[in-house]
């Protein structure tokens, strides 16, 4: 385990619990005490200042990455360098040229190499997915990730340098991800809009944006961060499809309901503001976030020799969209995704795929009135003319 | 009552329940046999084909427009020639200039004009108004509304040359407005974003927009429209400010859960999808959606001699915002809201509000950990260096 | 107008609203001070503090009872003898005595006589109604109806002489009556089981009660009644029958979700606990509550002649149904409902309504299972003998 | 594994997956195909038809019992002999004899015994327990467990011979068990009311029943069980206490909202009844059913040499409960728990806990008005009169 704060310590967690047969033995920290006392209150066998110490240690079967933004590519180039597997943590890179750069080191080394993408692994989201693939939502049109709260827990998230941005780098890459695999992961991304805004804190980093990714398919990819939300952790995406919806809310009211006047105390859920009213504790928040799912999929896919769902490929190409990202910020329009590495479909040419009311008609909606009349708009193939009848 | 479709029988269905004293007496339309039968259905004292009967008629008091996008500003126009006070339903026009040219006629005639904005409208809404005013939030910092469906029921909307464009002009002048009510009506609004496309129909117009609109405060008030949604009508309101947030639902959800296998039969709501399985049925239609009380208004304006809470003037400035997306949509990058009359505030100059720790910091953040340590990130004023604090 | 109060306001400014055209007078109230800030405060004509005057008044068309409990009789058996249509509050009567005394005065003088039981025409009721009566849910097996706040407004409601007892007669009337109505008003009510207790408050009423009403049909109509909750408002309904269920909440989370630091400040809502955090803000009360079309009906129901959906009968029935309640708090035992006047059906014989599966057997059940596989179990008709069979 | 039916596949599902490191190693039957099947499915070493052998063999740490009701006892008393840890599926027995039977066999054997009450093992509610016993609710006044769906999936629960009773006795011991633990497990159930029926079905046993259990403390633990439910399974929980609530939904709203047309199949949750229009996918089941942290329990509880949290103790107490609840059934009066075993305190003395307003008055309630004001409803200590004051 490289890095022993927040983040670490759920990756910790959700690996030491549950009966789980994968076990942490040693950490890497830069402070000695931050690695004595992770090390302490996990049980390991030993910690360590030294990194390079850590990842060829001959115990050392993978290595997971839970350092600061700046210092993955480092981490990222010893492991390949030592032939040892890797999982990093999100974001991969602070850009598109470094994470270009360590999946080049891993796939040049040989060696497993897995992204942890957790809200792609959340249980609702898996189960999602299925009815996606499975095609009851038909194609998909426009999809919508939206990750809110009042801020990260560490000084380095807020400087620029070393995060590689704001609540975009911070959060939209959640979100992008997300969007990727509900519109499906071989339809390119070819440009993005964005807006984003230091609205609230005195920081250089954007602390709100909002942005469009287009697809090839036609499909837009939509993601809304901030670090500005009051409330709580708001963690909800949504799908729109030619035949169907879906809402999925993935933190914020996924627990139970409950008023309080107060008495008692403790901890409500990560980010919650408050602690009496009415709150909405998250029953399991390692599950709810998709850490469980996730480090299955990882190790089942070292041991099976399979990929995993995702991988340092797709941290690549989130990179890549974010960058577009950043730029549209600044230049006020969309910018293209510049993806030097392109390993799904080519551009898709949209087909029409229109209904048929009868040779020279098209069917633009049928609905049932209040009443009971069935209405239909129709609309001449031809001239183009449109008319309704109603039944 | 000018028109005789969809809209107007809601108008009168209102007007008309709940022992309301404002009766409808005459009805116009352009085709005699829904005139006729409008008539008969509300028990009219008559019904017309001529408009210009209908608006000079002794007994008519104040003229409501419900017809079709192209044909309000003729209307309006022969209102403001005969003096007659006039209600006009969304949009005023099919852009600003049409819109300007109504709003210039009514106020050179001098007569009462109100904008029928039924979703700033709503109890929920109107409510959550006052919060806003009151402070409850804080400074506003973004707001989205979002309006869905699965099409309109009549074929003029679908013909871009009579409703002045897609989704956009029929749900965005909604989305539009209550942006504008909840971040302040004297805020400017500069500037618009907006993807548009047609992805499902074959019409010309849009079928699925999403837009931006920016305002002197900095403020974003995002809209999110679409005839291409599948599962009723989603009509929801975000605000984010930075002491609170609101989340509002309109109609899908407002009403009661019903689970039936399909049998027993009838209307459930307007573009429900579904008669079996898990439904939502809205409870009173007319209330969740506003009419009530947007009708109440305007007769209290227009008896006490003030202005209604949404006016031409309102209805103008929505026009200005759309007419600015429309062009965004096309060349791809923000564009400015062209706004010939501006009657609120000028731009804003952003006074910086930071947090101070001490003399020498901003607080960037505090939050309480797991363990129950509070933390703080902190920046020097000065260096702009960051750092934390575990207390 | 009698009475001044609470519950007198809720009506007062329902009716005021809306551009209604119905319009009270005349206020009466034993307190002078209270008479006369009422009849500001609404614009009446007069107040004064002699019932007797108030109900013989040449301008009193009908009579309004917002009284305490224990002052209903008098001010009905006043009307009847002044022959003035009157509308009762619930509950009707205190026991079913006293109601049955207020019942047989009205049907001998001939008046008109509404119940105001509001919460049998909030728009959710009266739509779900309608669904019920179509036969969505088939035949009504059991209904729950609950409500619970933190306790009622005024002294009276707590002092078991003046209001005839506690939690159960303050909300279990409303609960009673809206399982009558799931259920079907003609279905004789048979028994009744009830648990209360006194388990918070210094007082000899009952601050919380759950109890069964059981139905001629087989129906149960449950009821769930406290002065203890925490939390605001409750009030949620069930449904459940052989073809469908039905979940309606009418209070609590019917309005918008608001979270606020605090800032800002005023009424959220009737019975709410705090200001800040979480809020769920009810958008229109008197309209959730169903004051609206309850007088909406009642007025129609006296001009067009015919009866309006609850009169005094049903508010007889219900005291019967209480007082039954009552009896077996005390008795622990299921106790008979006692009704000396029954309108509706004789008691039903219920027949067996079993779904065959071929000639020897009984369809129990069919279930699709993970696999695909569709099970069935059986009983044989003769042998009782159950069996299974998977396809 | 003894047993391969629904339930023994969610726990064989539960143990594999997840990379927890515990495994099946062989399968008992009393049908050789179903053992085969079972064996091949889940990768097992082997199964068998011989009981006695399974328990008995060499590799056998634990047996989990996942047979139908009838069979417990004997499989129990064999683990006992055998001196296995046993872990025996929920009821324990079809009455409190046979749990005491039980109940004596592993305590005279002094075996490990865990019982396998999944329902108190949720992540919710295990987080929602810690509330409560922090003090968030204050003292608990009321519980409510609720149950339904719309019937099992083999033939042997609709005998009531094999069964022990029909949806009291499958789903009330969930509830039953569920209500203890939030009142508190040491608090002496008392008596029970129950109302049962057989409403659809064509079996002898219930099909749907509400009762009572009234504990030493005061408090109610209601239980609402059916077979009769239509819209999938509904397991919802709920809490009252003097400082707080707790509302838990422990499967039909936790997943994620989905609306299709159909287009797409397959598996959408356990005993849904669609696979269109509007449908709640539940996530991860086992998860929300609370499988993975109970077998989690139960090892670490072996490993430990501590007590799991629900033991065979604690299935017995619920037998005796719901024993006392078939009698209340057909005895129409609250019946007595008849313990003869009782290891909690003895029958608490209710102290008054009245709040003072001062040396002569109790407050009853202290209400903020919607002008503001601040009422106050007082009872004299010694007079026992009521009044109230506005400030």
């Amino acid at each position: 385990m490289l890095g022993s704060g927040f983040i670490a310590r759920f990756y910790a967690d959700t690996l030491h619990d549950q009966r789980r047969k994968d076990r942490i033995h040693l950490v890497y920290s830069r402070d000695e005490n931050n690695a004595k006392r992770f090390a302490k209150d996990y049980g390991l066998n030993g910690f360590t200042t030294d990194m390079e110490e850590a990842i060829n240690h001959p115990d050392t079967e993978v290595v997971l990455i839970s350092l600061p933004n700046h210092l993955h590519e480092a981490a990222v180039l010893a492991c390949a360098k030592a032939k040892v597997p890797v999982l990093c943590t999100k974001p991969l890179g602070r850009n598109a040229q470094e994470a270009k750069r360590m999946l080049d080191a891993v796939e040049e080394a040989g060696i497993f190499a897995g992204y942890l993408e957790d809200l792609c692994y959340t249980p609702k989201f898996l189960k999602s997915m299925k009815s996606i693939q499975g095609g009851s939502l038909g194609k998909i049109l426009w999809t919508k990730s939206r990750e809110a709260h009042p801020g990260p827990h560490s000084d380095w998230f807020w400087d620029k340098e070393k995060s590689g941005g704001g609540a975009i780098i911070d959060l939209g890459c959640h979100c992008v991800e997300i969007g990727r695999n509900f519109i499906g992961k071989q339809v390119k991304p070819l440009e993005v809009m964005c807006w984003a805004d230091t609205q609230v804190h005195p920081i250089d980093a954007e602390d709100h944006a909002v942005g469009l990714v287009r697809y090839a398919s036609g499909a837009i990819g939509q993601f809304e961060v901030s670090w500005t939300f009051r409330g709580g952790m708001d963690l909800r995406d949504e799908v729109m499809g030619t035949e169907g919806t879906i809402w999925l809310n993935s933190f914020l009211r996924t627990g139970f309901e409950m008023f309080t006047t107060g008495k008692g105390d403790g901890y409500i859920a990560e980010k919650a503001e408050s602690n009496s009213g009415w709150l909405f504790p998250v029953g399991d928040e390692a599950n709810e976030l998709g850490y469980p799912h996730m480090f299955t999929d990882m190790f089942d896919a070292m041991e099976t020799g399979r990929e995993p769902l995702e991988t340092f490929y797709d941290g690549y190409v989130v990179n890549a969209i974010l960058d577009a990202a950043f730029l549209s910020a600044s230049t006020k329009r969309w910018e293209p995704v510049a993806l030097e590495i392109w390993r799904g479909e080519e551009e898709a040419i949209q087909a029409a795929n229109f209904q048929e009311y009868d040779a020279t008609h098209w069917l633009i909606k049928k609905e049932i009135l209040p009443n009971g009349d069935i209405k239909l708009i129709l609309k001449n193939k031809k001239s183009g003319e449109l008319s309704q009848l109603v039944n």
